[in-house]
């Protein structure tokens, strides 16, 4: 008879004992010591090495990400003790701390207690820790970021109320052991936001966009060796794209193009004349430069690709083959100016790594 | 006993009466008369009119296209008599003047007589009917178009002799009846070119960039209803970024962005700065400018992304499912600017459709 959990379990200890040079006498001993665990209880627990194993190859694993040169130096927060509110407050605190670490970010990952027989005893409900809130006006009209409407609408359903601007961030929402969901807010000076300016068209500046420093994913699911961590907070630094191209440019999200053309004197009559792909160059550059000016790690698409270069190059020499979701690692600002635009990849999903996993709200 | 080509001409003929509003007696004789001549010669031959539609279903099924919205409008020239030199260099000939149309480009199709036997009455080794050549000199640099080298290789190692500019348009060559390859050149007042000009960086034009004005894609095999028609060169106009934003800017072909940016005063020491996608954005400026002052018809991609809306629309009306290549039809340029980047299209290749071949030099 086979047992999934067996298997997967069985199979990641031989990966994180054959990367870490761990002998076979020691391999033996904790691949017993797991089953035994699985058979006795249903389930075993990773070591904390095992646990940064898990979440760095994860990382690496994550064929949508374009950062993973830098897999190998996430950081670890090992909070699967952390079970009362007062207690996954502080991880979560500490993560954003941390993370933030005053601008120079660190890419982070904190790792909550995982789900035992389908029960998760800590859920976030938030889709990034930091994330700006949306309402829809009676007249239809959208406030803020409209990717938050309807976890803002759950928020507020919780008596959270928010300022009602465009930048309103959202408080954090947890649930415990299958208690109510709560909501606490972020103190103020613990999120760091970038105030976009310009560099040369001062009237961007007067569209007063502003975005959060550090962006971290909260609403995915880390699978390691069969263990679901369904809350593992998760962050690098930005990508300049991810804030000008989509956050700012989307028509379903800040929809600041038009604006933006408005500020650049710029026609927006007739599409031949280029204006959407004007507006999108200097906002990137005005989000590349005023992330540069605060101080605050950021990378532009070209070094990106580059780095991404490096890490395929780095991982062939591993003997690893690069898996990857090409339409998502093509930059959406001029992609075929990328390598990654001029390649393949076979986009298998290996574990552990980080999964899409249904939506807490009921 | 089941016949393959039975079952695609059978198939075939079932959707062109259905599309075209064929009787079930007309087309219960037609297919009648499609099995007897593939039982009795082990082919058949399509009418003029299934020849024409099933052209035109080939462009609608074009996954990779995104400029399907004008697909029952392509005009077909029916050459399956043209077997001698002087009848196919008139076939051609005539397909590049009508088409180009002084500018007023008319999307075409050529058929020639198909592959019977797996002999190829006709085959052109051209990729377009009109290419510039690709030169490497003894330094190994290259001139002209890098994406023709071994092509232009071939065409010299028939006699053909380039002048060495980057701009020399390649000769025709075509095979006969399994005999030797031959050549001829295009009458230069048949080529229409446009010289890339800017709107406002008169230093660009100090680079003499130039295309040519009509895309006559000669290496693609057109199946209808199982009959390979190996010869079918096709064109529509361009779309803006194919030349401004690939040929021009890929670093495997012309390469010209650093200079671009050189011109543009642009420094390219930091990727930051972002120069690179400054320079796609003024070549594709330049391009739309130069082709629509010389009268020669271009879409922009903006508008190419809204045809294509469009062409969904009227697909789902008709209810047939729009098939697509999305990694092939998001723009290369602003790409999340375009509807076709927030979608998803099944990459299923249906029947009549446009396929890669084999290339024809050994
Ligand atoms: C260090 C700097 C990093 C950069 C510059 C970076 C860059 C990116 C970018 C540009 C995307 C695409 C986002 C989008 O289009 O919405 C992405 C996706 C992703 N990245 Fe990274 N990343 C970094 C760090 C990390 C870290 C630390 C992890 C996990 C430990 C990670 C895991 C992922 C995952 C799972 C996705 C897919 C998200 C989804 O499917 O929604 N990345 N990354
Ligand atoms: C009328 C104007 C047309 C426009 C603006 C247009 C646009 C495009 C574009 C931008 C591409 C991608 C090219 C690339 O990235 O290399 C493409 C591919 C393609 N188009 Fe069109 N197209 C047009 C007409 C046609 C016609 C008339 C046909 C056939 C009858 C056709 C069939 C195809 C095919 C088969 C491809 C894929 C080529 C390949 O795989 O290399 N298109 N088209």
């Amino acid at each position: 008879m086979t047992n999934p959990l067996l298997e997967k379990a069985e199979s990641f200890i031989h990966q994180y004992c054959q990367e870490m040079n761990i002998g076979p006498a020691e391999k033996e001993k904790r691949i017993e010591e797991v089953q035994n665990s699985i058979l006795t209880t249903g389930t075993y627990s990773h070591t904390t090495s095992e646990l940064q194993f898990g979440a760095r190859a994860a990382w690496r694993n994550s064929n949508r990400c374009i950062g993973r040169l830098f897999w190998n130096s996430l950081q670890l927060f090992d909070a699967r003790d952390a079970l009362s509110k007062e207690e996954v407050k502080e991880a979560l605190f500490n993560h954003i701390d941390y993370a933030t670490n005053d601008g120079k970010i660190r890419s982070t990952v904190t790792i909550f207690a995982p789900r035992e027989k389908n029960k998760g005893p800590i859920r976030i409900f938030n889709h990034q820790l930091i994330r700006y809130a949306g309402y829809v006006k009676e007249n239809g009209e959208v406030i803020g970021d409209p990717h938050s409407i309807s976890f803002t609408q759950f928020c507020e359903s919780l008596g959270w109320r928010g300022k009602g601007t465009k930048y309103d961030v959202l408080p954090l929402v947890v649930q415990l052991h299958e208690g109510e969901p709560f909501y606490f807010n972020l103190p103020p000076d613990m999120i760091k936001e970038v105030v976009i300016k310009h560099r040369s068209i001062p009237e961007i500046d007067e569209l007063q966009l502003k975005w959060y420093a550090v962006p971290i994913i909260s609403d995915m699911k880390l699978e390691i060796g069969g263990i679901d961590y369904i809350a593992a907070p998760f962050n690098g630094w930005y990508m300049e794209t991810e804030i000008a191209a989509r956050n700012f440019a989307d028509e379903k999200r800040y929809h600041e193009l038009p604006s933006v053309a408005e500020k650049m004197g710029l026609s927006t009559k007739l599409a031949s004349n280029l204006w959407k792909d004007r507006a999108i160059i200097e906002l990137n550059q005005a989000v590349l430069d005023s992330f540069k000016q605060a101080g605050v790690s950021m990378v532009d698409h070209h070094t990106a690709g580059n780095q991404f270069a490096l890490f395929e190059e780095k991982e062939a020499l591993e003997g690893r083959e690069v898996t990857g979701d090409w339409s998502w690692l093509v930059p959406p600002v001029s992609p075929a100016s990328s390598h990654i635009f001029h390649k393949r990849y076979k986009n298998t999903w290996n574990s552990p790594n980080f999964l899409y996993q249904p939506s807490f709200i009921k």
